[in-house]
């Protein structure tokens, strides 16, 4: 009988790890949450309007179709049973494995003050991606509606947690649509005048960049417009603004781009984890003490492996790659990181990177952003309508996806 | 100083009638609930996962950006206070008004069976499109997860009560997704296998148009795999299926395609209606009594017109052209419809069309169908990209925007 392979989560890690089971005589079972694979790099881009979610995400079921080995089946894992093999899912289903990969990936957390959430959500999901788009829209909605001017002030005021690639991008974004996108649209303000603040509780943007470039991420944020606010902890987020420390800043649109944590389902392996919750994986990816059990992508902790898109494709194939040479009775290998380097954007013309020691900065290093992320968006369909949809906002400084609906707060 | 003008609702009758205010002498507030000019002809390709929303959705603010006498507002319509001419929003705001034109159209309705309403989502909003995509993406879904045959089969039954234009729409959508788009992505069972079920109270599909074409639309439908049932009448609808008399049909899907009903706010004008709720109007399109108010689109009655996009955009450019007579001194003219057709598509290739005496049916109509919504689809950009989705939809069967988000139901 064929060896089960189960894979929770499709996102880099496990589809690249399905996709390296293709061939494999054994059975496998992808199990996801959603219905789609998601291209997270870029859902800042629907989260500000400028991408609709379609052009982001593809059915986990499509890509898969052709590998008649694997079956898709949306799902929410809810538990491991490590002893009895067995995976928990909803509707008290469940699924047992002979092999198993765990790449649930990472939530954000805001330093136990869960109480935040509600006033700062953070970007993760599609369904994340459309809470902030609402909340942006609806605050000029609401400061064209406001008579009384400090609270259209609050309205107008945007507040971004964290200064990582996200936070970068977002406050960035936000300073192009106040500028540019929504230019002579309100009667009763210049939103021009809203006031994007980038909060970081470091001393530089982009920490894990060289500190040359951060410093020029910094001023490119800057010239967009974004006053950006660095060594200054948040303290506490409500209904109308943040607080850090002393300091009061009236806000009504709050964005948490800080924290991350890993997927709660690493606990149930019973394996040493890490500050921020990940699963301490041996060399070859596998869960110390079951070796049928592999982690891969951002619910990984293994050390010099940044918690990257690319990462996790590599970790995912790695995952697979020593499964097969289990199945096929010879050693495992250590996974070893290949640092292709990092990008981070800004906004347009705008953005850093780093390939080793080759650092690029401003419109350089915004086009290879742009190649880069559209190379690597899943289907030949996707990449043709993001880079219609870029070029057309890059001509016209419109955006797509100005739609509020009311499945957000209304 | 200029006479103030209110808006109410932004949909084919108001955002006409907005646009032909452009150069009057007067102050213009267009309110609507949502931030977006919805083109709901193509809202069934949403709600069947062809387009994204954004291609249909277009913000009311900036389609009307130029037009320096127009403030857009968005804003709930609660009550208008007829004799104080002022209109009661949300958040307790009021807005004064010297002349009003309400557009608020049209809802689904259950013909007193509200109960029915979370079994059986309507097509009205870009939200009940999310909500029936959802719906019918998470039915296939639940059937691979589902082992027991008997209940497979009920998430593999989808019923569309009411075979209007949008019931033939989405029934036969739905037949071709089954048949096409998902061919080969689940294990456990063949989707050409689902069972697709448009039942309709009166003996033919398409009841306005002539009825060879009724016929026609019929025999297309079932060619396309669609069951059609006329002359029953749903009595019940719950969680499970529905109620036909005597018959049962297990179902875990249910679309609402039946019933109009109009806009609450028609009752607040204290005016006559008919007995969907839409309001009598004079001949002119104001309000008998006051002659400051006008009513266009979906929630006016007046004998002859029907509940179409083209008839709304002529009843709302009217009522502006006439309150712009009466601002400049001159007697108002009647309103006269000008019938150019109807169009309904039925699947790819397959649609029926009459212009007057000319009688269109398959591919002939279906053309002309693609064509005229190609044309009249607002936004240069909307367009281009709706017709590189159908084109891609054409050539691989594939369907863009299958993509499910926790908003809706999981």
């Amino acid at each position: 009988m064929r060896a089960r392979v189960v894979i929770l989560g499709c996102g880099f890690g496990g589809l690249w790890a399905a996709r390296a089971l293709a061939k494999a005589p054994a059975e496998v079972i992808v199990v996801d949450r959603t219905n789609h694979h998601l291209f997270t790099p870029l859902l800042y881009q629907v989260a500000t309007a400028g991408l609709s979610a379609p052009a982001i995400a593809a059915p986990i079921r499509h890509i898969l179709a052709n590998q008649r080995n694997t079956t898709v089946l949306l799902g929410d894992a809810k538990d491991i049973r490590v002893k009895e093999k067995q995976v928990e899912l909803d509707h008290g289903a469940r699924l047992s494995y002979d092999y198993l990969i765990v790449a649930t990936g990472s939530a954000h957390s805001y330093f136990g003050n869960d109480a935040w959430a509600p006033y700062a959500p953070g970007l993760k999901t599609l369904d994340d991606a459309f809470e902030i788009r609402s909340r942006i829209l609806l605050a000029f909605e609401r400061a064209e509606r406001e008579a009384d001017a400090a609270k259209r002030a609050a309205w107008l005021t945007f507040v971004v947690v964290g200064a990582g690639a996200t936070g970068v991008e977002l406050a960035g974004t936000l300073a192009e649509i106040a500028r540019h996108t929504l230019r002579g649209e309100f009667r009763r303000f210049d939103p021009r005048n809203a006031r994007i603040v980038l909060v970081e509780g470091s001393e530089r943007v982009l920490p894990p960049y060289p500190a040359d470039l951060s410093e020029k991420a910094r001023r490119q944020l800057e010239r967009l417009g974004v006053t950006v606010w660095l060594g200054r902890r948040v303290t506490g987020v409500d209904a109308d603004g943040v607080t850090l420390g002393a300091e009061r800043l009236s806000a009504k649109t709050v964005i948490w781009a800080a924290g991350v944590a890993s997927s709660p389902l690493g606990r149930s392996l019973g394996a040493p984890l890490d500050r921020a919750g990940r699963v301490k994986v041996e060399p070859d990816l596998s869960v110390p003490g079951y070796p049928e059990i592999f982690v891969a992508g951002d619910l990984a902790a293994l050390e010099g492996v940044p918690g990257i898109a690319p990462a996790a494709k590599q970790m995912g194939r790695h995952a697979a790659l020593n499964l097969m040479r289990t199945l096929s009775g010879k050693p495992r290998v250590p996974f070893r990181y290949r640092d292709y380097g990092q990008l981070a954007t800004i906004g347009r013309n705008a953005a850093v990177a780093y390939f080793g020691r080759l650092k690029l900065s401003g419109y350089p290093a915004w086009v290879v952003w742009l190649v880069a992320h559209i190379y690597f968006l899943i289907g030949f369909r996707n990449r043709l309508m993001v880079m219609l949809d870029w070029g057309w906002a890059y001509w016209t400084f419109d955006r797509y996806a100005r739609i509020v609906t009311k499945s957000s707060r209304s």
